[in-house]
Formats: C-alpha cells, structure tokens, sequence
C-alpha cells in the first residue's frame, strides 16, 4: 500500500476546491522537462557514466543536507564516513533509519522518500526495521544500467543541467560529453570565481598568479587581472556556460577609480589590505563582474548572506561543506545600488538575486525585480528550499512584482538522484499557490495555465538565456 | 459570463466553513462610507472636476505602480508617456495588455480589473484580443457626468479624503471646495513637511528662507524656523487638516538642547552639515514635529525605510515617483525612544507608524502599540498593500496588539478610481481573517461583528481624529 | 450554551479533512502531564499555599500582558492597582470588561477566557453585562480548597514546574517544598545571574560584592568572581535546578585572556567602563556561562533581544515588568560565533535559544540547531506565544531542522492560573501543523503520532534534561 507520500495530491492545498485547481495546474507541468541552470552535479559522473557505489554513499554522505542533521542529533560525522576514516554503509545506512523521524517534515526527507520511491520502487517508510530491506533494494539497483548517471539523465526527462566550476578548470568532461555522439543531454558550465576576488579568500594571491599564468600574463596589474577573468569566462562561453556564479558574504559593491582599483589590487596580492580595504575591493570585483556580464552576455547570479564554515574545528577535520554554513541577515538595497546605478538598466543584462534572509523577499527584492529590467528574484535557496518556504516566497513576491520577475526553480544540489523530485516541488508549490490565486478570483484559470508552463519553460529560458 | 474576479466571494478564505462566515461579516461592511485618511488626489481634481482625459492617462502613466512594473518587463519609460515625450494612448493600452499576464497576482492588477468591472462594466479579462474593446468602452465612459471626479466621489460613497500638501501650498482648491455649497464631501489637507526638515534635501536652505517668508519672518533662527512650522500647521488646520505626515529614510529621534539645535539650524542653512550632524538634525526635526502634534493635535503619521529615486539616472530624466524607490530595513524601537519617552503617554498625541519591512510587525510595532496610548501601527503600506500581506499583517500584529491599536485602512494613492476597490480588498481581507478567528474558536461571532464595523468606521475616525 | 470559544476542534486546522487529524492527534496528548522547565510562578505560592485574593489581582494587576494592553487602549496603570495606589478589584475587573473586545483576537484574552471556562466554568463571554456575575463566581470560588496553588497543581497535571531565581537567593521555598511530604510537586529552581554579569545594570558592583561575600571571597578578583559564580550554581542544581538562563540585549559572546577579563572586570566593579568594554564584559561573560554550564550539566537558555524599561518615566513610577519591555532587531549567527566555536559540540552541552524576532528562525536559528548537537530552537516566546505564531515557528523551522532541535513548549509564566490554556495552545498548534503535514503527504500518521507524543513528552525532558 503506498505510504501517504505517494498521494497524487501530496504538497497540495488540502482544501478540495483549490486542490482540484491545483491539481489541475500541475499535471500540466508534472511531466515537463527539468531546466536546471545552478546546480552542482560534477560533469564527470556524466561523462564517465559510473555506477554509483552504495546506498549510503549516494544519500547521505556527500548530501550536506543530511549529515548536518545527523551531526545535530548526536551522530559524529566520522561515523558517516566524513574526513579520512571509512565507515561501513550498512551502518551508516541504518544510522538515518535510527533517526529518520527527526527528519520528518524536513525537505531533505521528502527529498529522499520520493527519490527512493520513483527511482528504487520502495514505498514503505524507513524505519529501522525496514532499513535492511530497503538498503538491499537500492543496493541491488545500483549497479544497474538503468541507474547509471546517463540513463537517470534521460529518465529525468533532464534537458540542461549546468555545474558550477573553478574559473580556471578545463571543463574536459563537458567538451567530452559535447562531442560524444552517445550522449544527447546539455551539460554546461557555470563560471564561479569568488576565491579569485576575495582577498581574504585562503590562497588568493597564489590563485590569482594561476590565473595570471593560464591567461599567459606574467604582469600582474588590476588590467591583466581583469583581462584574464575576461578570458576564462570566454572559455567558459565557448563550452556552453550561460551564467557566472557569485557567492558572497554580504552583496556590497561599489564602483572604484581605476588608481584606487590598482593600489587595492597589489595590496591584495601581497596580503596587506586591512579589513576595510579588502571589502572595498571584493565590492568593486562584484561591480567588475556586473561589468563583464554586461559585455560577455553571462547571467550574473549572486548567492549572498551565509557564515561560511561557522565551526572551524569541524572545518578543518572535514574541510568546507560540512553542514555549518549559517546564513546571516542580508541587505540589498544599498548594497548593489552602485551596480545597479551602473548596469541595473543595461541592455540584455541580468542579475538573479537569491537569498535565505526572508525578510527581504517583499521588502527588498521583488521592489527591485519590480522595476530594474535585470533584476530577477531568485527560487528559494538551500535552507529554505522548500514547500511551506516556496508558498512563503511566492506571497511575499508576487503581490508586487508577479510571477515573471523570478528565476523559475534552482536545484542548487549534488544530490542527483533527489533533481526530479526538487523540481516535482517547486511545481507542486507553484501549483497550489496559483490555484488559491485562482479560487479567490485572483487570477484566471487561463492566464494561471499559461503562468504554470511559463514557470517551467519559458521563464528559466528566458532568465538564463537557454 | 462573470469573470473569477468578480466572485462575490473573491479574495475570501476558500475554505466553506470559513468563508461563509466572513462573507457575513464583510457584507456588513460592503457598502460603508470610505473613510479615506491618508492619499495622493490633487483637490484640484474635485474643485475643476474635469473628465479624465483618456484611459492611458488614468490607468498607467500616472501609476507608478503599473510603470515600474512594466518597465521591468522591458518597456521603456518614455513609451509610456513619461518624460517629455508623448505617446499614444491606444498604443500604452496595448502595451499594458501585452504584459497584462506578467502583472497576474500583483495587487495592481486586481486593482484595475476591479476599476473596470466596478466603473465601466468591463467584466472579461485584458488580453491583446480584447484590448481595443476594452479601451473603447473606457475611453466612451470618460466624458460623461456620471465619471467626472465629484459624480465618482459621491458614487464611491466616499466621506473623507485626504490629500497630501507642501507646507507652503496655500490650500487654495481646499478653500473652494470647502466653500462650494453644490459639493458636500470633505476633502482635507495634510501636511507633509519633509523638505523642509531634512538639511539634504534639495533646495532645503531656498526652501526655508521661502518658509519664514511666508510666515513673515526675517531673521532665521531655529525659533523663527519652528514658528513659521507651526504657523503653517495652524494654517493646516483652518483648512481640516487632521494630520502631518512624514516620509523619512530611518525614524531616528533625538531632542537637542537650544544651543546645537540653533548650530544645526545655521549649518543645515549654510549647507555645510556633515552626514551624522544632518541626522542630528533630521532627527530632532521629527521630535520637534512630535512636539508641535502634541501642542496642536495634528495627528502624526511616519512612513519610513525607503530609499528614494534609487536609479539617479531614471530620476534625472523621469523625476520622483517613477518606480524606484525602494525599501530597506527599518528600526523603530531605539530610533523612536526619545520621541516616545517625551510624547508617548502625552494627552491626545496619535502617531501612526507605517513600514514595508513585514519583520517589524510582531517585533518592534505591535509591542509599542501593546503600550503606548499614542501608538498605532499602520496599514501595510505600498509595496505590501495586497491580500496576501494583509492576512500577514493581521496575523503578525493582532495577537500582541488587538485590532483597536491599527490605524483602520489608508489607501495612500492618486489612482482615484482604485478608491473604492482597495478599501474593498481591505475589508474583504480583514473579514477573511476575523472569518477565521471566529471559526478557530478565537473570537466570538459578535465580537468579530463589532471589530469589523469599527475597523472601518470607529478606529479610522478616533485614529484621525474626524 | 458554550461559546465558540469551547468549541473542542477550536485552534485546530478549520478543514475538515485536516481537522480530523489534528484532532487525533490533539487527543493524544490533551491530558499528557505538563512539564514547565521555564517560568516565573513564585515558589513561595506553592509553599504557602494560601489562596488568590481576588479576580483582578490574579487575572490583571500582576499580568503585564494585559495591564500593558489597557495602558495603550488609555487606562492609566494607578487605575489598575500599580504603584503605589490601591485599587478597588471589581473596579479593575469592570475595567477589563468595557475594553476586552480591544483584547479579541490576542494571546491573553484566550487564555483568561481558557482560565475562566477551565477552572471556574464561566463560559460566556465576560462583556460589560457580564462582568458582575462573573466576578461573584470567581471570587465565591477562590478560598476554596480545590482553587489553592497545591490543589491546582495537581489539578493542571503539572509534572515539573521552574520557577526563575536570583542567585543568592537561598531557594527555602524550594528546600521545604522538597521536604514537604505532603506536596508531591516537583518544584525547581532557575539559576537568571544577569544582573551580576552586566556592568551596566544598576547596583552591579554591590552584587557582585554580595555574590563575594556570599561565597566567603574577601578578595575581588576575576577568578573569585566565576568562582562564585559557579559555587552559587552548585547550590541551585543541588536544590534541583536544570538550567540557568540569560536575558541579554544582544547574544554577543567573546572569549578574552585572563589578563584582559581581570582588567574589565576590575574597570566594571570600579564602575568606570565604556559601553565598548562593558559589552565585552558582558559578551565574555556569556561564554564564561557557556564554558560552567559544559561542566556542570545545567541547561543555558538565551531569551535575547529585548529594549528592558523602554518609556523611563513609567519604569521610575511602576517599577520594571510593567509591559514597556519592547523587542529589537537580534542577531545569533556572528554573535554566538565565539562561544560555539568553543563549546557547540562540547558532550552534554545544551543551550536553547530564543527569539521574538521572527526573521531568525529560518535564518539563522534552524541552521544552527540543525548543525550543533548543543543548540536548540526555543518555542515562541512573549509577545509570539500564540497560536498564528506559532504556526509560522513551526513552519520556518521544521522544514529544515525538523522537530527535535526544538526545546518543547515553555510557558514563561507568572500568571499561574493560564499554565494549562498555553500548554493547550501549544500542543493544538503543533497537532494542527502535523496534521496538515499529514493531509499533504509530507509525514505518516505514525510518524505525526510519535512525534506528537514526544514533543509533550521526551523533548522538553531530553532538553532540559529532566
């Protein structure tokens, strides 16, 4: 018998007028392909095509979502098979089945659930009794060809899917996976070079004479640093990416003369700009690169507002995305009116602006999505990815700026298995929101159809230039 | 056949049990006067009450709300009539209705739909198809009787409108129509001396010398300057006025002794105030101003946290108002405690605090009305004047505060024919939430029967005073 | 004929379908113990056990939920029977009966309203009409045994009851509660030492020198000081205390070096600090607070974020505690840095964080709690201890950090008679946000019904450590 999880109407509005509505809206988009232009899937398993290795391995030790959890409740990440030590699967598998209901409610759990059950068949509930035989299941299909990354891509109904990559990576698996006649899916890479505009970023200066070399600059001046950035993005270009990826503490930018751009830019490099100086040029790098989107034509997107490695012990057993990045308050609109002043207005410039910070959706970002022609407001991110969070973002936006001022859905993940299932949220959610539009006379049944494909189609084309 | 929005259950709860009892509750409210205490009407429209020009002209270009989104969606400024430009009515229209689906649950939309259907009859939806019937049907209504301004004010049942002054307007159109015995609706003017208290505004120093002017005054002293302030709201008052309103960056408060509001004074007229002395003065300006409303009873209204003509460049050509202000944090608790512990407990004092930033509501506004006998929390404002936010601000505010410390609704527009549908949108939103409170077992139904008159009847008029 | 209010689904989801879950759900814990690991019900009260004077003294005169409430809707605080003046009770009672449709729809006239049906079986609505006869019923009931502290205890099913405590208070009514065979109550203390961590808090250095003089020291130095400190913990957990909790401005916290501690602690007995010093004073306190509650097992509880005695001249005339306490703007990602980074992953650890700013429970507070096995996110507090507040509690922080990194429901309370309605409302909110969970698919029924149980039951004892 299917657990409640598998209800057709699962996410919903449980009200039976605006859940036939909603119902309606999303079977129209639930088979639709899955655009997903941030992610961070590596191109490798694609091009290599590998089977992935065990149950515990491909949910839960490389999904940040989950060992934070686990961590949280009691369970050393060592026991997950973080950091240098090995742990045996099957016990890691039957650690979350010890634990699985303190995930209930979470979006990772709902997450994992469908993904066991669309991808494995299994529809009963992990419990610790029935950990063994769902372990045994996923473990026999694994190796399949049916669950190799290529056929998933294709099963998925995956039409693009872009990576996120080191401005100086050589992106072979995506050159590879472009020419092999074997592989028909779009793979793209993403341009994100914040650890070569931060200097108070661990190895920036080394990082920038890398650059520097691969651009065959031997002088290091702020126009040669510039011109090599240029260059890696039109690399970038060449091998299909359409967006440059910025992760920022705070989204401050400012516009800098080009002296002041110099003497900031050799400080930086020999590890002197005090803490002021360094914020000011992060800044006018965020300016730099607005900029170049301007020129190049890269969607600029902006992931601001998160306390990176919050806990340093942990960080330094486990290294970076270990589960301690905590968000912290974000402000935009003094923050980016340098930029904006600059390029808000550019011709085919745009700028997707996410946050975790909530509070800024209706008071912040739809204000500037609602007249800036680059400005988009960006899905819910990360913590906050989410059902009830998804029906938060779309009140607090659309009332001023309406539906086609957002991004469409990010997935944002490297939980492969879990893409259909996130993109089956977002439709679901995006659903009942527009058919309690449409049940309190808010919106027509027709321009709700129209507004229900665009979100999956034509807006993440659009916004991302697909 | 009736479009969905105009459901006579439209924008109510969907859920039966519900909606049948705030349909009753709203319904006793449906068709009460407008009380409208706070807005952007020109009295010269009721005093000329000439017939609106075209349907462009009343719907979009005067409506920032509609530019700006518009302009988001890649429709130049000046293709709107904006600027010295000209543009063809018929041509705007049709540009509105290629767009029309982008505005789809903003609350803009809903307002115009409902101007439509309620003023001209105009139940199907704006699309490309229909637009030119559409606008036929509008631009036919607009010279007859029944659509001049004082015909629509009698026809919108409208009580009180208030509209918004420069210090120095001589309230010429208030007079006339005070003293027109063939207009009974009363019109009123408020008083709205931000330019004149903050030393960075333009023209501040011209602008003052104008005020003492006026006020016959030539030596400029603070004394002097706070005379011809209150000379001015004297003069207000003669002509109805009931409140002052001030539109600030951040409500920052202080009081000053004599001798550095005098030095603030003479350097905020010589130009040469630094950034932290201009907030000083600014500061106590709105203390000042606090003061003047406890001498003279003009009740006092802040609408704070924006950053005005946020793109210099679109200001420039376009002017204010024309899409780009946007919001930013607000504190209210430590700025406004001087002002508080000087006036909050004083005899009489109103003040209405307003805000975009939603996280104030159960924080900052709610607490200090839950206390002081002066507060009030506004009406959510602008950017969040919509169904959705309403419900939020019901939600955050009442259970700390109840409904009598709330300002009643303010519909703060110059889209004259919006009137009557956003004071509607008010009262349905107000009704679905005390539809729900009734039916959680939260609020008796004869008690919800009483708040809901008083909230558009009794609080409106003890909040302002009329 | 019950009132709505009576209505045995009220606060439950109002769909039908959710409803009929929520209300299972409700059921099974609405006779569940109550455990109250937080409050402020004087433990004298349960030793004495002698009856409630009068209606008013025990619904109105010490609640400054409601004394607040009337002080904004225009009655004076002496009126009420503050300060020094003595009031008449029926008269505060009739008071309370000619505003009380002002209180509809807040926290408090819910609970009195509970208070009134549970206890004294009043079930119409208390109105100007009614005021009489029902306070004759409550009066006639008060002196009767069944209505004194101990019976009522064991009446409301309280299980454990914290009360809060200074730290040199010598906690008899504890001991003789404990060695009272007759009482079978568990009654316990709360270690609260703000006002000997903050140099700015008046008669901070002639406590800490009875805090010295208590714990024997002659000598005033940094190390006396904690270590006084820590033997005044001792004393608390051996009469039974489980946790010390922290009101503070902002959870700033720092570590310092000896030498720097020795300084400013020196500087703030001396009473000559900056507010600079005096915040590192107080931040490293926090962290010193952190570093005994590793060691000696007590729970650490922040309530942070609130602006103490805001309108001076009513604190001077009425005292603190007078409903002028209005919440600010917090901060916990950079601010609790220090301290986690030191402790947030020491064994046994538990700090439990509250808020009354909203905008941090999706934030910053789930993502703390849903990395750091110490942290847990507090239930609403104060001015958000109520149903709609409780709802967005749920949904903000579950979706990320599930229901086990939350602390249980905490009642806060001095108003002895609402502990069962808040535990009520709490346990109904949460089976109504379960049960929604649960008709949209997203948790099994077993699931929803385990969780249900353990929030009552194994999650406030878990964290609290009871």
């Amino acid at each position: 018998m299917p657990t409640p999880s598998r209800d057709h109407n699962r996410l919903l509005p449980v009200d039976p007028g605006v859940q036939a509505i909603a119902h309606a809206l999303y079977s129209s988009v639930a088979e639709a392909p899955i655009i997903s232009p941030h992610g961070h899937v590596p191109a490798q398993w694609l091009h290599e095509d590998q089977s992935f290795t065990d149950p515990a391995n491909l949910f839960i030790t490389h999904d940040h979502y989950v060992t934070r959890l686990l961590h949280a409740n009691g369970v050393p990440l060592e026991a997950l098979g973080l950091g240098a030590q090995q742990a045996d699967p099957r016990e890691v598998w039957d650690t979350l089945a010890a634990h699985w209901h303190k995930f209930a409610g979470t979006a990772s759990a709902y997450w994992i659930s469908e993904s066991l059950a669309r991808v494995f068949g299994v529809e009963e509930e992990l419990t610790p009794e029935t950990a063994h035989s769902i372990y045994d299941t996923v473990a026999a299909a694994l190796p399949t060809a049916a669950l190799r990354p290529r056929a998933l891509f294709e099963n998925f109904r995956i039409e693009v899917l872009a990576t996120t990559d080191d401005p100086l990576d050589a992106l072979d698996a995506h050159s590879a996976l472009a020419s092999d006649a074997s592989f028909a899916g779009r793979v793209i890479p993403t341009f994100r070079p914040d650890a070569y505009l931060d200097p108070e970023a661990q190895g920036f200066s080394e990082r920038v004479e890398q650059l520097l070399a691969t651009a065959g600059e031997g002088k290091a001046t702020f126009r040669t640093y510039l011109d090599a950035l240029r260059a890696r993005r039109a690399y970038f270009i060449e091998r299909g990416a359409v967006s440059a990826d910025h992760g920022v503490y705070e989204p401050y930018t400012c516009e800098l003369d080009a002296h002041t751009a110099e003497e900031l830019f050799q400080g930086a490099l020999a590890g002197n700009l005090d803490a002021d100086s360094a914020r000011e040029f992060r800044g006018h790098m965020l300016w730099q690169m607005a900029a170049m989107s301007v020129e190049d034509g890269l969607v600029m997107t902006i992931h601001p507002g998160v306390r990176r490695n919050h806990h340093t012990s942990t960080y330094e057993t486990f290294g970076p995305d270990t589960g301690h990045d905590i968000p912290v308050r974000v402000e935009f609109t003094e923050n980016l009116r340098p930029l904006l002043q600059s390029f808000g207005a550019a011709e085919g410039f745009h700028l997707v602006l996410f946050t975790i910070d909530e509070s800024t959706y209706s008071r912040e970002l739809a204000p500037l999505a609602g007249f800036y022609p680059s400005v988009f407001v960006g899905a819910p991110w990360w913590f906050i990815d989410a059902p009830d969070a998804m029906a938060r973002f779309r009140s607090a936006v659309t009332e001023s700026a309406g539906f086609y001022r957002t991004s469409g859905f990010i997935d944002d993940t490297r939980a492969y298995l879990s893409i259909p299932a996130r993109h089956d949220v977002a439709r679901r959610a995006d659903a009942g929101y527009l058919g309690r539009l449409v049940a309190e006379g808010r919106v027509s049944i027709a321009t709700a159809e129209r507004i229900m494909t665009d979100t999956v189609d034509a807006i993440p084309r659009e916004v991302f230039k697909l």
